[in-house]
C-alpha cells in the first residue's frame, strides 16, 4: 500500500526480550496500526528490541529521524528490566523526576486488594519532564506522552488490555485532532468456497480499475484456510466520500463473486450463520466426527448461541453415532463412518432427536493415520438436513494437515449452512 | 533475556508494505531466530519496513551499527515496489552488475513450464558486487550474501517456502562456521493452576539463582489464559552440558511448583492427558455446556485421539442435558442449570451413557450475558466421574472476556483430567 501523501508517518517500537524469541509474535502493533490508519496516520515501519537500554535508546533516535510519531509499547513495568522509561529520555536528553501522585495510585491500587505496595513499584511514577501522565484502570503502568520539537512519542504499557484503552482514549483526546487531513478506511469482504487464484481471477480485473478511481481503491487479497479476504482501503478526508468509494468497490466486486462473499461487515462466518438462524427464528443441532467440536466451538463462540444452538455431539465412536444420533448400525458397517449416507444419517438423526429445524452430519479422516487409497486423508463427508428442502450432502477432499482439514471442513460446514439459510 | 556474551548479534529486517497493514505480522523472523539461535546467534532486534527503498537503506544502514549479522526478507522480486536489492546496495555502497548466468536459471524456469520470461525479471539478475548468489530452487529470486568489512548481510526471498530452505542451505554451508562457540539450547515448563504472581511467587526466588550457575540459565516468564510459561535458556558449546544446566533448573523448579507443572518436553495440556489415558488403557466422555465444545475441540486437536475419547456432548440446552447425559430435569429445576450437583450428574451420566472410564461435566456461564448476582458471568462448574474415585466437583470464577472464561475453562477441566490421572 501506497504511503497516504501528506498524512502522518509513525514509527512503533514494541520492546522486551520474550518477543525476539522464536515463539513470540508482537501482535500490539497490528491494533496500533488499525487505530493510527483510521486517522490517516500511516505506520512507516515497526521494530522489536529487547530489554536493552542502550539499544531501544538508539533506536528511538534513529526512528525520530524519519517519524512523526513514535509509539513505544512495553518496558514499563517497575523491574530493572524495564527500560523503556530511561532509554527514552536517554534519547531525548530528558531529566526525569519521580511523581508522588502516580505513585499513591499505585499504593491505592495495591491497598484496594488488602497488599502493600513493593518499593520497587515506585519507578513507575518516574516521569520524564514535560510530559504528559496517561493514567492505567487495568494497571499499574502509567503511559507517558512526549512531545519532543515537532514529534510525538507515546509510551505504552506492553499488555493489550492496559495498552488499547489508554491507545483508544489517547485517539479520541489529542492524537485524533493532532493528525491533519486524509483518514484510511477500509472494509474487508470475506469469501468462502473458492481458492485463492479462483478469487484473484474473478476480482483482479475489477479491483484493478479501482487504482484509477478518485479516491483511489488499494486492495489486498489474504488467504487462510477456508477464507479469502479482499482488504480495501481508500483515503479520504470524510466518511461519506470513503464510503461511497468502498460502496461502489464491494458492490462491483460481490457482482463477480456472487454467493461466496459471505460479509462485508467484518462479521464472521459462525456470526453470519448465527444471525441468519436468529432473523428467521431457526435452530440447530450437530453431529460432527472428526471435526471434534470445532464447528460448535465457533457457533458458540458468539455471544447468545444458546438461542439457536440446541445441541452439538462429537460422535468419534460408532457407537455414539448409533446411540446418540440414531444413525442405524448397518449402514456403518455397509459404507464405512466416513461416507454420504452416515453423514446424511447423522443429521436427519441429530435433527430428529434434537427436535430442531437444522441438522449438520459431518464425518471424515482429518489424519495423518486413519486415511486408504479409496478415502485418503482429507476425505469429509458432510450433510446438512435443512429446514424445509431435501437433505444436501457432499464429500470433499481438503488438502493440508490434520489442522487444517479440521479448519477447511469446519468452515466448509458453516458456510453450507449460510447458503442454505440465504438460498443461495 | 540478556544478550549471550561472545555470541554473534543479528537483526532481522522484513520488507512488504503488507506487514505494515493491520492484519499481517511477519513470521518468517521466528523462524531465522529459531536457526540462528540453534547456531549460538542472537537476535538483538527485528524490524519491519514497506516497500520504501530511502527507509530500508537507513534502517540497514543503522542495524549494521550494533548487528554482526544482518538478515533481510522479501522485496527481491522483479517488480519495481522491490527494492530490498537496491537499497542494500545503497547502503553498502556497492555497485551492481547484472548476472547472465543467473538471467538464464530464470528463464529455464519460465520456459519449463512453457512461459516466455517477462523482461522484468531481468532485475532479479542484479547482484551487488562480491556477492555470493544463493540459488532457489522454489522461485525466480536468488538470494544474496554479502560480506561488509566484518558484518553479513543476507538477503532472502519472502515466501517462506521459498525462504527456509535457503536459510537451512547456509547454515550448513557458511553461516554454522561463521558463528563461533556457543549455542543456544531452550526448555519450556507449562503450568496449569496457578497465576502468574502465584508462579513468580514461587519461581523466582529459585530461577534467581540460575543466572549465577555455569552456564548461567536465562528464565523469562508468559502468561496467558489459564496457562504461565517458564522459558529456560542457556549458552553452551554442546548439547551435553545444555542438557545437564537445564535438566537442573527444570528439576529445581519444578520441585517448587510441584504437580502444577504440566510439561516440560514441549507438549500441550491436551496431549499429556492424552498418553495418561493411552498409557492407562482409560477412556473419556465428555459433557460441556459453556466451553461449546472447546474441550472437545482440543482433546481431538491429538491425532490418535479416537483411542481415548469416545464422545462429546455439547449440551447448550437442557432438554439435551436431560436426553444424552441423563441429568435428572427436577435436579436443574432444583439448583439451576449451572450448579455442582447438575455438573457432577453430567459427569456420571455421560460417564454410564458411553459406558467409560472418565466422564466429565462442564456448566457455566462464559457471558457476556446470563450473570446473575449469585452467579455472575465467570462461574462455572466442573465435576469429573474419575475411573476409581468419588466424583470430584469444583465451582471456579473465572475473570475475562466470553473466550478468556471458555478458554480458562477448558483448560481448568483438562487440568483436573492430568491430576486424577497422574495421582496428584
Amino acid at each position: 500500500m501506497a504511503h497516504v501523501s501528506g498524512g502522518r508517518r509513525a514509527e512503533i517500537i514494541a520492546v522486551g526480550s520474550e518477543l525476539l524469541t522464536p515463539s513470540r509474535v508482537d501482535t500490539n502493533s497490528l491494533h496500533i496500526t488499525e487505530r493510527l490508519n483510521a486517522i490517516g496516520v500511516h505506520v512507516a515501519a515497526k521494530a522489536i528490541v529487547g530489554d536493552d537500554r542502550q539499544l531501544l535508546a538508539a533506536l528511538v533516535t534513529q526512528a525520530l529521524d524519519h517519524a512523526d510519531l513514535l509509539v513505544v509499547t512495553g518496558g514499563l513495568g517497575p523491574t530493572d528490566d524495564d527500560v523503556t522509561r530511561e532509554a527514552v529520555c536517554a534519547a531525548l536528553s530528558l531529566p526525569m523526576h519521580e511523581d508522588e501522585a502516580i505513585i499513591a495510585v499505585i499504593q491505592r491500587r495495591f491497598e484496594a486488594r488488602g497488599l502493600h505496595m513493593p518499593d520497587v513499584n515506585r519507578r513507575q511514577g518516574q516521569v520524564p519532564e514535560g510530559a504528559v501522565v496517561l493514567g492505567n484502570p487495568h494497571g499499574t503502568a502509567p503511559g507517558l506522552l512526549i512531545q519532543h520539537g515537532d514529534r510525538l512519542v507515546v509510551l505504552l504499557p506492553g499488555p493489550p488490555r492496559e495498552m488499547r484503552p489508554m491507545l483508544d482514549d489517547l485517539i479520541a483526546t489529542r492524537l485524533g485532532a493532532w493528525s491533519p487531513g486524509l483518514r484510511i478506511y477500509r472494509r474487508v469482504l470475506r469469501i468462502a468456497g473458492r481458492t485463492e487464484s479462483h478469487v484473484e481471477e474473478l476480482a483482479q480485473p475489477v479491483y484493478s480499475r479501482f487504482a484509477q478511481d478518485d479516491p483511489p481503491v488499494q486492495t489486498t487479497i489474504l488467504a487462510a484456510p477456508g477464507q479469502i479476504e479482499l482488504h480495501l482501503s481508500v483515503s479520504a478526508a470524510g466518511g461519506a466520500v470513503a464510503d461511497a468509494a468502498l460502496g461502489a468497490a464491494t458492490g462491483a466486486l460481490t457482482e463477480v463473486l456472487g454467493p461466496y462473499v459471505f460479509s462485508t461487515d467484518g462479521r464472521s462466518l459462525e456470526q453470519v450463520v448465527g444471525d441468519l438462524l436468529s432473523a428467521r427464528g431457526l435452530r440447530l443441532a450437530i453431529a460432527e466426527s472428526c471435526t471434534g467440536g470445532l464447528i460448535a466451538k465457533r457457533l458458540t463462540d458468539v455471544p447468545g448461541s444458546s438461542a439457536y444452538l440446541e445441541r452439538g455431539l462429537v460422535c468419534y465412536s460408532n457407537r455414539s453415532k448409533v446411540e446418540v444420533a440414531g444413525v442405524p448400525a448397518a449402514l456403518i458397517d455397509a459404507h464405512g463412518a466416513v461416507s454420504e449416507p452416515v453423514a446424511e444419517a447423522l443429521a436427519l438423526g441429530i435433527r430428529a432427536r434434537a427436535a430442531v429445524d437444522i441438522g449438520v452430519g459431518l464425518t471424515g479422516i482429518a489424519g495423518p493415520g486413519g486415511g486408504s487409497e479409496a478415502k485418503p486423508v482429507g476425505t469429509v463427508a458432510i450433510a446438512l438436513a435443512g429446514p424445509t428442502d431435501a437433505v444436501r450432502v457432499r464429500t470433499f477432499r481438503f488438502h493440508g494437515d490434520r489442522d487444517q482439514v479440521r479448519t477447511q471442513a469446519a468452515q466448509t460446514a458453516l458456510d453450507m449452512i449460510r447458503r442454505v439459510l440465504s438460498d443461495r
